[in-house]
């Protein structure tokens, strides 16, 4: 096979390695299989990031960038062919790369789709509801957030080449700030040829995406406010990175997420032979074999009843001593390590475990070649010791160890000082709520599982995209993904306050108290684009009467007595006497709003935040205002508007206001 | 005056300032007002705050800590002279006092308010809504946080020395975790007089609350991967503190709230003589001069249009002229420099200005005393030097600078790189939108006035508990307040995994999918604390007939189409012909679940997130589920309780669901 020469790609320009290239050699055969080096022009890459991709990316919108990231996602997909070739040669078998590469194509998916469904179709983030923070209401404010102006620099692990690429890329692209890759150096290979179809795709604009193949020179030095770091890989690199004098001095955003001891507890309640027993056995066994353990997620310490050590400790190394080793390309059910360096590591890690440890498969022989080694399971009689809480073997070991009680096994989770996941299995949601409040604080993600979810649970290890990766302490104290929550990182949020108005034309949405745009078509009768934002009706009034309300009652069938009975209702808090029905109100609402005839809105689809404010006694007088405040293209012929609702009564106090979700045709 | 002596507060201990303590000298007459210092036992204070503070306050929840909150406030605010007699010691006139003083109780209430009305009554925050990560439902995730289990330790500035201890407590306290307060030592004496008050409130947990007058010893080289570090005051002193190892090595959690140059800009369609140029030249005058201008959210930019900067730069100059300087005790408009080192400081500074600036109020002067300085106001022509937008002279000085248009204005607010806030005056909400979108990714808060809002706007330099407080960069790019926002700074968000019952029995909310708890009292009949979390009705069902819909259409004068005419409904994406309209759904739902009779169910207030899901056609029968899914306490009479109403049709589809806001009386 040729020697793989993956380039960089800088200003748009692919730089092949120069001549202080490193050689790169296989796990497998431990023959030279890369060329990686040069001497990239960071300067030139941030300059053409923030000059050329920045601006390009800010002009698009949300949905623009999402369907961009959409679409990108299903290129990768039509060639990921082409990226399972080169997997092997990372040590990783089928199996472990498709965690990798299909995971990776999964979570831009998910992102993408995210960012259609929960952020708007423009360039402002409204993060959370408007602030009232005056009496009149003249005054308002409304966080938001838009895309930080510097350039995102991900500093991504050796072991996931393809996702540890694309679930950084597709919340920083969606967030609307361009990117700088930097791969680790022994896959880089695997990510150079991903990132190579993301060009080749010609969906991002330019300067939306730089790689660097190699040594990052200069570039943290370089690094100002409105930049981000975002970095996955080992606690130590976390440590030197984040104490960079430029990160430091110029409050660079930096974001870690580290490799960390993840436990796994087997609840008090379950024994062998159950579903859950069994359940667990097989997530440890997995866990500590796919990508020959080399995840920052994967179970490192496995807490059992110390009445199940025995038992757990048999069932796990049963199954590990069946596992067949060898060649990646082949049906070998685990693979090898990345390279003959992560193996002495591991080896030398285990060594420092093995000091408080014994393993229980000590003997079992891995293939030949740079990268194999054999599974091990550690058993420790006593979890008291440091190493075992502490020391990461980056392979396929992990130790298991017993507890007395619930309250002694979150303890012993909690002395890995801070993870990115702990995993439980228990039938017992009371154990589950009592660990939970326990350990949640030291872990960022918690996977409990009971035979009622076993078929549907996602796996201890698997980050997902709707949920936050990252953990407190070891784990790095960082945190990205979680659906929007990880774009958010990409941008800057910010509190604005202002006039309705001023605040209306920002957010593109409209703020109670703005100015109404009152125009001779009813809004029913308009087309999407034709609605305005702040477009308005006020309608005729309706006297609520008493024959209203009791009718209404008969036919519903809802007579509760607060509408029935005037002394019962007047004895209520809430009533000065029988009062209209809410659903009254609603409905003779949309009697008064609503324009019969066909036209562009197509349906009410639901309704959000209604609430009652004042009763309605009989005799008392309804109108309502009708006002556009905000709209989102949902397909290629409809998009949602949502429109605020308002009743009045004959004072014109506010009787019950709420937002009402409409589909509009873009057609009439 | 006696000298003061202010102590710390150890582990239940007061220790007065030992043999090493330093003298504090006044900034008005250069009397030694008081003696600060001693050796902490860090040690101490560290176990103190986590093996008591940490678990009593998390033995409370978020209401109990709110509730607690809110009576702390009001103590204070029934001893505030006490601390309105120390405060000219400081520098400061009433005027700055009552900013310092009842800024901090107002922040102290409004979090406990937004602690009552936002967070639940329990000891699990939700964050975000259910993931439904599984096909069939079997396994969900919920976003939570928990308290950290470390200490927070709050390092705050000489200038707000009341206002920068409460508003740091609030979040920390409504979170659930102990703090170590460490005030400036120039200012600490009133720090310690407030601190003062609330171990004698008895209001708070033993351990909930610690103080350190003087210096911090070994205090952070101890700290944690559960211990948060909030520190407000300069930048440099923000970028030792993040430096410090143990805090780079344990990823303890830092935020920085740094100086900044604020920028403020006159729009260009605002002219003399209107409301918003009176009010501009106002605002700029009291940021300048508040606290003599020793604050991190002054004004320190004045950005006009070129047009107008003859006529901005005399009106200011003209109103520093009028400004009585002098004893903060008496009628002064303006008082002192905190110390006569801050003196030596600011007009360092403001030489440095010099260079690029003129003072045009140059020979104005001040009277004698450590701290008083004059106002001084500079007029740059040309803009494009640096020290005008890096050198930050902490007092009543400020530069006036042109522009030539929106996008100049809009580069030069962003090269204070980074800043608390910036603000903006215009009548035109274009332009608001325009120089929002450039500018908001460099400023934490963005002031935007027209003469529609002057008099309920809150001004430039005032944090609000309800917004984020911190920018990115310069301002030290962290974020504090802002709400549950800032709550949540002191606690650890973690993903939980798992089946439905568990998310339930973890979060106390019912989670879709859960198993319901079937009794045979009605739920309405039962008290808030009868009903059952996940308890459950199943109603009969009911025939949607299309004189039902006819009947309906005709009462409400809802005629739409859609319901009327089966063509024209048949033509329209969502319905297969005509379909009964959402609200009758919703008002016989009402009528099947509803029990008429007085009860301790009082009122349905409102109703969230309905959607309506499938079409009803004449002829379907609907039957109802009514769950129990969330409850609140209130008031001392009634608590809300938030139902989950899913709506099926005779094939068991969902036709609709939403939450129902009920109020239910803790008594029968």
């Amino acid at each position: 096979m040729a020697i793989l020469e993956p380039a960089s790609y800088v200003a748009g320009d692919w730089i092949a390695p120069g001549a202080a290239a490193r050689d790169v050699f296989g796990p497998v055969d431990g023959a030279r299989i890369a060329r990686v080096g040069g001497a990239p022009d960071t300067g030139r890459m941030l300059s053409h990031a923030i000059d050329r991709g920045g601006p390009a990316l800010r002009a698009m919108t949300f949905h623009d960038r999402a369907r961009m990231l959409k679409a990108l996602a299903g290129y990768i997909d039509s060639r990921k062919e082409e990226l399972y070739a080169l997997n092997p040669l990372t040590g990783a078998t089928r199996r472990d790369g498709s965690v990798d590469i299909e995971g990776g194509i999964i979570t831009m998916t998910v992102i993408a789709g995210k960012g259609r469904r929960e952020m708007p179709d423009g360039h402002v983030y409204l993060d959370g509801a408007v602030e009232r923070i005056s009496r009149s209401g003249s005054f308002l404010a409304q966080h938001i957030a838009v895309p930080r102006r510097g350039v995102a620099v991900h500093i991504n692990a050796f072991n996931f080449p393809v996702w540890g690429m694309l679930e950084k890329l597709a919340p920083t692209l969606l967030a609307g700030m361009p990117a700088i890759v930097k791969p680790a150096t022994q896959t880089c290979f695997l990510t150079e040829a991903c990132f190579r179809m993301i060009v080749e795709s010609e969906l991002l604009p330019e300067g939306a995406v730089q790689l660097i193949c190699g040594p990052t020179g200069d570039l943290l030095d370089r690094l100002g406010p409105q930049d981000v770091v975002s970095f996955t890989g080992s606690a130590d690199t976390a440590l030197t990175l984040r104490g960079n004098r430029t990160l430091l001095a110029q409050s660079v955003r930096f974001m870690a997420e580290a490799d960390s001891l993840n436990a796994t507890i087997l609840g008090p309640d379950v024994t062998p032979g159950s579903t859950e027993f069994d359940h667990f056995v097989k997530q440890v066994v997995t866990e500590m074999t796919v990508k020959a353990g080399q995840k920052c997620t994967a179970i490192r310490r496995i807490l059992v009843p110390d009445t199940q050590l025995d038992a757990v400790t048999d069932a796990v190394a049963d199954r590990l001593r069946d596992l067949t080793i060898g060649d990646p390309s082949g049906d070998a059910r685990m693979g090898a390590l990345a390279s003959a360096e992560q193996r002495a590591d591991v080896l030398g890690k285990a060594a420092r475990i093995g000091c408080e440890a014994v393993n229980v498969l000590d003997g079992l022989t891995a293939p030949d070649g740079p990268g194999f080694v054999a599974p091990m399971l550690f058993r420790c009689d006593d979890p008291s010791g440091d190493a075992v809480h502490d020391t990461e073997a980056f392979g396929p070991v992990a130790t298991v160890m017993p507890y007395a009680n619930v309250t002694q096994a979150a303890a012993l989770a909690n002395r890995g000082r801070g993870s990115l996941v702990a995993s439980l299995v228990t039938a017992d949601p009371d154990i589950a709520r009592a660990i939970t409040l326990e350990t949640a604080a030291w872990h960022g993600r918690l996977h409990i599982t009971d035979a009622t979810c076993v078929k549907e649970a996602t796996g201890h290890g698997a980050p997902l995209p709707h949920l936050v990766h990252g953990g407190p302490g070891r784990a790095g104290g960082g945190e990205e993904l979680g659906g929007v929550r990880g774009v958010l990182h990409y941008m800057q949020r910010t509190a604005v306050q202002g006039s309705p108005d001023t605040l209306t034309a920002i957010t593109g949405q409209w703020m109670p108290g703005a100015g109404q745009v009152k125009g001779s078509a009813h809004p029913f009768q308009r087309t999407f684009d034709e609605i305005a934002i702040g477009g308005t009706i006020l309608t005729e009034g309706r006297e609520v009467t008493l024959e209203d309300i009791e009718h209404f009652a008969n036919f519903t069938g809802d007579t509760f007595y607060a509408h029935m009975d005037d002394a019962a209702a007047k004895a209520n808090p809430f009533f000065p006497g029988r009062v209209a029905h809410g659903y009254l109100l609603l409905s003779f609402a949309a009697g008064l709003f609503v324009q019969p005839d066909p036209g562009p809105v197509l349906a009410n689809t639901g309704l959000n935040a209604l609430s009652f404010q004042k009763p309605v006694s009989p005799g008392d007088r309804v109108h309502v205002r009708l006002t556009a405040k905000r709209k989102t293209r949902r397909t290629d012929s409809y998009g949602e508007v949502a429109w605020n609702v308002t009743l009045y009564n004959q004072d014109n106090d506010q009787v019950a206001e709420y937002e009402l979700l409409t589909m509009v045709s873009y057609t009439r």
